[in-house]
């Protein structure tokens, strides 16, 4: 049934809780704006990251790529959700364009719940996210050369 | 009016030809995927750029980000339009969500034109590229600490 | 004493080890080129990454600093040594210049391990890799109006 | 004769002061950190770069690499020299570890300006900014395989 595919309320509640702890670890000595992220594998494993600046602004790294990379440094490239928390209480934390690309990478359909402190969210999929994107399968060399 | 807003067709056109013709200049030993890109100014200057890439991959630049920086640098940065152009044949080529960020933070409001080699092109604004996005304008230090 | 900091070489096998073992997830679909690293936290903790690329070349991520930001999302960003490991047989695997940076954020004087899969290594400091680089210590506002 | 590959004091002037003049175009709302860079082909064109940050904050660009992008989308890509310059009154400006590695894909023997407001400098080479570095050179499959 539909209903088995779709994360129950109890999970997704789990998940937006450890994408606000994740924040705690937010190394952003620049921009003071600390971003927590929490994604959740195809095999039910969480995996957290935060946002890891650098002095040099444009080499650091935001929190959803964080726990991305981790994942996949585990041998997870698959993923059901992820989360972001920040600080702002009255906005819901949104992922730059860089992170739904990289969300992309490994999949139109899943979902991001952006969070705001007191744990309220908003769902989109990566595909209402980053509409008419390209990825991996347009790479394939019969498209590149048609 | 509202259509004095518009581009002309004619415009389009000789927007979308040279964002043809940046691609020429592309620098792309390892993916070997050339992209061009013009964007028009709020002044009606044209800039182009191409895509320059870097043994380290992720170091290279996009052909969307180039033209705007070149802009920027030359003191424009107000958009009406960016054309974007590849090889594909058979695809819209269409931006990666690193050059709609880049695109966003210029405003949300104005046109990519995504072509094929043909000529023939879609057309959506920034905002449908990057829905829910945020900017410059949520950096304030009242939404960062509220 | 001087040779109480220096690292065994038991525990230099070691971390060439994990790091060649982290090649093992790399996500590299586009250069084909398997990178690992892993990186030894003041605190003796050991932290693996790859390299995790993107259909848009420029958005993905080495490994060094795959194993850097997740040290430091679980709380580590003092480092004794990181060890870089690839299938280049007659190459000492070097970091790219971004990744410098990235390590450099977290000290000049800690230790990079660039190996051969058999083993083999050369030693070089962040400092060495980075000459007259600059880090957090240098956007003091002091410095920076001065 | 040795002498004459070298810049002439009253080129290296013009290029720095090129380099000044282009840190007025920088957008950095964000690090509020101006930056300008002025590249000098072996076709003696010079092109003028400034930083363009993102809210964003990681898909900013830095200055060296807007003045590189723009030559390259014109066609040029040998250099014989970049200068660097910023509001640092003193500190000589040094490019950060992607930019070097963004100079190093055109080649390791060319001159870095690093420069202080008042047109004092230090000059390097790319190789000297960036040792043991890898290129373009090293991703030949030959080398990649072996
Ligand atoms: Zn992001
Ligand atoms: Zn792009
Ligand atoms: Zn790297
Ligand atoms: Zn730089």
């Amino acid at each position: 049934l539909a209903q088995d595919c779709r994360m129950s309320e109890a999970i997704i509640k789990e998940l937006i809780k450890k994408s606000l702890e994740a924040k705690n670890q937010a190394y952003c000595p620049y921009s003071k704006f600390r971003v927590g992220a929490a994604v959740l594998t195809s095999t039910d494993k969480t995996f957290q990251g935060c946002n890891v600046e650098n002095a040099c602004y444009n080499l650091g790294l935001c929190a959803e790529r964080t726990a991305m990379v981790k994942a996949v440094s585990e041998g997870c490239s698959t993923f059901k959700a992820i989360a972001i928390a920040s600080d702002m209480k009255e906005e819901f934390i949104s992922p730059c364009g860089a992170c739904r690309q990289f969300m992309r990478e490994f999949g139109t359909k899943w979902d991001v719940y952006m969070t705001k402190p007191d744990g309220k969210y908003i769902k989109m999929t990566v595909e209402e996210l980053l509409p008419r994107s390209f990825g991996p399968e347009d790479l394939t060399e019969e498209k590149m050369t048609k």
